[in-house]
This record gives C-alpha cells, sequence and structure tokens, in this order.
C-alpha cells in the first residue's frame, strides 16, 4: 500500500475521532486533539476570501481551548446543540517539514431540544496535522463556513 | 498496518454495504447482516438516557427481520421511502472476546414521492459487531435517533 | 489486505477528489477526471427506472465537458453555486475486463448567496471506473438523482 492512502487512512481516523467527541458530548476531550501551540478558528467565507480577520471564535493556544470547554459546561445561557458532523471530499498534502495540509468539506445538522433536525452550517476545515509522539494533533483547524445565516449562536466548536 | 487501521476499513465496508441495500430497494438482504440470535432496535435518545426500553423498532432474532421484510413489501399502507444514509464519526474497540463495540453517527434524507428531498432523521448507531465465518455480522445493531419530531411513521429499518 | 479493500480506498480517494474540486471552485480540473471517450449524465431515478434517455445534462466525450466548464466560467446567468458533497454507501465489483463497476449514495447541500444552506439533491451514482496510466478515471458516471423538485437549473455538475 501506498503511504499516502496509509495516511489517508489514519488522517480519517483521526477527523471521525473529532466529529465523535463533539456529536456524543464529550467535549472535554476536544483540547487534547491539539497541539499545545495551536490555532484553532471559525470564520466566514466571505471574510476569508477577502483577508479580513474577523473569526466569530478564536483561540491560539491550548489554555484557550480549555477555557473554552469550561465556560461551556458552566455558562447555561445556551441551549446545548445536538450536533452530528459528516466530513467530506478529504484532500491532503506532506510539507516538506513532514506536516500534514488537509481540507475537507463539513456538513453539520443540529437537532433542537424540540425535536427537529436542520442543517446547521456546511463548510471547509483547513487543517495543519501533525504528529506528536506517534499521535496525529491538530497544529490549526479553520472551520470556513459558507452558511452566513446561522441560526443560533456559535458558541461550540464545529 | 495496524490492526485498528485495517479493522476499521473492514466496518466501514460493512457499514457502506448496510446503507447500500437500505438505500436502493434491496431490504430482503437485510436480515443476513443479521446473526441469528440478534438484537435490532430504534429508540429515542431521550428514552435510551433515561434507561426507558421504549423503541419503537425492536426485533430481537432474525425470523423477526424477516417478518419485516415480509410485512413492508406486502402491506401497502406506508409510502415507501427513498432513504439516503450517510455515516460518519466511526469509532470502535475490541472487546476481549473479539467482538467489536461500535459506535458511529448517522444521517438519514428522504425523497418523498412529490419529489421533495429533506432531512428525515439524525441519530448514532450503537452496534456490536461479530465475525462469523470470515464474515461481518451485527449480533446487534442500536439506532438511538435525536430526531423526535419524526415526520411520518417509522416502519422501515434505519 | 485484500484487493478488495485497497480499491476500495483507491476508489474513495478519488471520489474524494472528485468532490472536492466542484465543492472548492476548481472546475477546470473536472473533465481530466474522465477518459476522453467517456458518459457524464444527470438523469431523474424516475427516467431511470422507466428506461426514458431524457437527461438534464448529457455529455459523452471529453470536448463537451471542457465545453461545459467553458460555458460555466463566462456565462453569468446561473448563480455560481456552493455545493457540498457527501458520499456514502460504496459497492463495487471489478468486471473481467478490469474496469470497476461502482455504485454509492450522494447529498449535495448548497448555501445560497444569501448565506443559506439547504438540501439540494439526493441521488445515486452509478460509475464504471477504469485506470489510464495508473490513475482512475470515470469512464462513465451517471447521477441519477431522487430529488425531482430541483430548486435552481441544474447547470453545474454534480
Amino acid at each position: 500500500m501506498t503511504q499516502d492512502l496509509m495516511l489517508r487512512m489514519e488522517l480519517v481516523a483521526f477527523m471521525d475521532a473529532y466529529a465523535a467527541l463533539l456529536d456524543n458530548d464529550r467535549i472535554e476531550e476536544w483540547p487534547a486533539m491539539f497541539t499545545e501551540d495551536c490555532l484553532y478558528e471559525i470564520i466566514s467565507r466571505e471574510n476569508e476570501e477577502q483577508g479580513l480577520p474577523a473569526p466569530v471564535m478564536y483561540c491560539d493556544n491550548g489554555r484557550m481551548l480549555r477555557d473554552r470547554v469550561v465556560a461551556l459546561r458552566n455558562a447555561n445561557i445556551y441551549e446545548k446543540p445536538q450536533y452530528r458532523h459528516f466530513i467530506s471530499g478529504l484532500t491532503f498534502r506532506m510539507r516538506a517539514d513532514g506536516a500534514l495540509d488537509a481540507q475537507s468539506s463539513y456538513l453539520v445538522v443540529n437537532t433542537s431540544q424540540a425535536g427537529t433536525t436542520t442543517v446547521y452550517q456546511a463548510g471547509c476545515y483547513k487543517d495543519v496535522v501533525v504528529r506528536v509522539d506517534g499521535q496525529f494533533k491538530f497544529q490549526s483547524r479553520r472551520c470556513i463556513y459558507d452558511t452566513s445565516r446561522v441560526q443560533t449562536l456559535l458558541a461550540y466548536p464545529i
């Protein structure tokens, strides 16, 4: 088997683990999927294309990711979403330093507390994935959303 | 390649085969994806979390699965759905006895006879998969749905 | 690893590359995913099942594919869509001549220029995939859609 296909399988397993923890109420495990010195942001495609840095969520280190989790668990001002993430169109290439530049499409559906499931957000992940002690970690995960008419406040990670 | 990645690929192929037969009007092949002594049920997340055993569909052996298929083919009281199943976030672990505990998210969209496609149901599969004569089978597939506002009667398997 | 699982991985990578170029505004690369002597069509499930050859898009060689791309780039009469393709339920078998007959379900969501994301179309891909100079190409890709209430003109490839 080529190294490309092998890496692809590992990437898919890594991204499935990411989706699984967000969709099954295990956000405490979310920060550990990133390197300590990381970037996580959610930004609109419009802003991304125009080079306007105005993300709706922005974390540039592990502490900020962990703070976000604590805030979400303790602040009951948001209705807790029930997301389901679907990923497709994964492509990637390896940089000279061994890091992987990866890109994929995502669809998030959400079920409200009233029990209705709707399309919540579609967009594109742009990632940099590195290996730390044999495990993949996101050095950077940028969520670039198409859906500008977001129905509810975007407080939870995508 | 690690055994984990190898098993993952086999599981994905197995789950794709399951989705393909439901989405392409081949439900006669559905019972053969289970062991004879099996569990198949569809239950709401609310009931699952509260430990209330009130599934909307329940089959605990192969005969019940086959009966369900015969009923669906012969009783024309239901509009036959045109489902498309999408799976994500697959995680699994092997038990001491070699069976696989697997979990994944699903999204089912349906196209009505009027030609409109809508989100039908999102939820989570919790599975026990075993190998019988070299082939994977569901010893148990539990469909735990998020979507409590189900638009039409849930008569077809998910 | 069995040859079947190996081919499956290559097919998934190929289909992900297809989805990625359509979803990220790189349609110039779309024709190169087909053999020069090819078939690409989009047809309703109803017409497919009744054997009525009335596709809404039909190209039977590479030149027609390239013409389609030029037309889409130059004719500004259509609102450019922002599709996201999701694929599931992949099954395939190898013919005696080595070509692969493959089938999968698709879901395309679209985000309008107003920023709303909706289910655009669900359906089924029926493909013939061949290897040319070591690379997979579609000899035939037929998009058989369930969704007959198509909201906007179907001008872009699926």
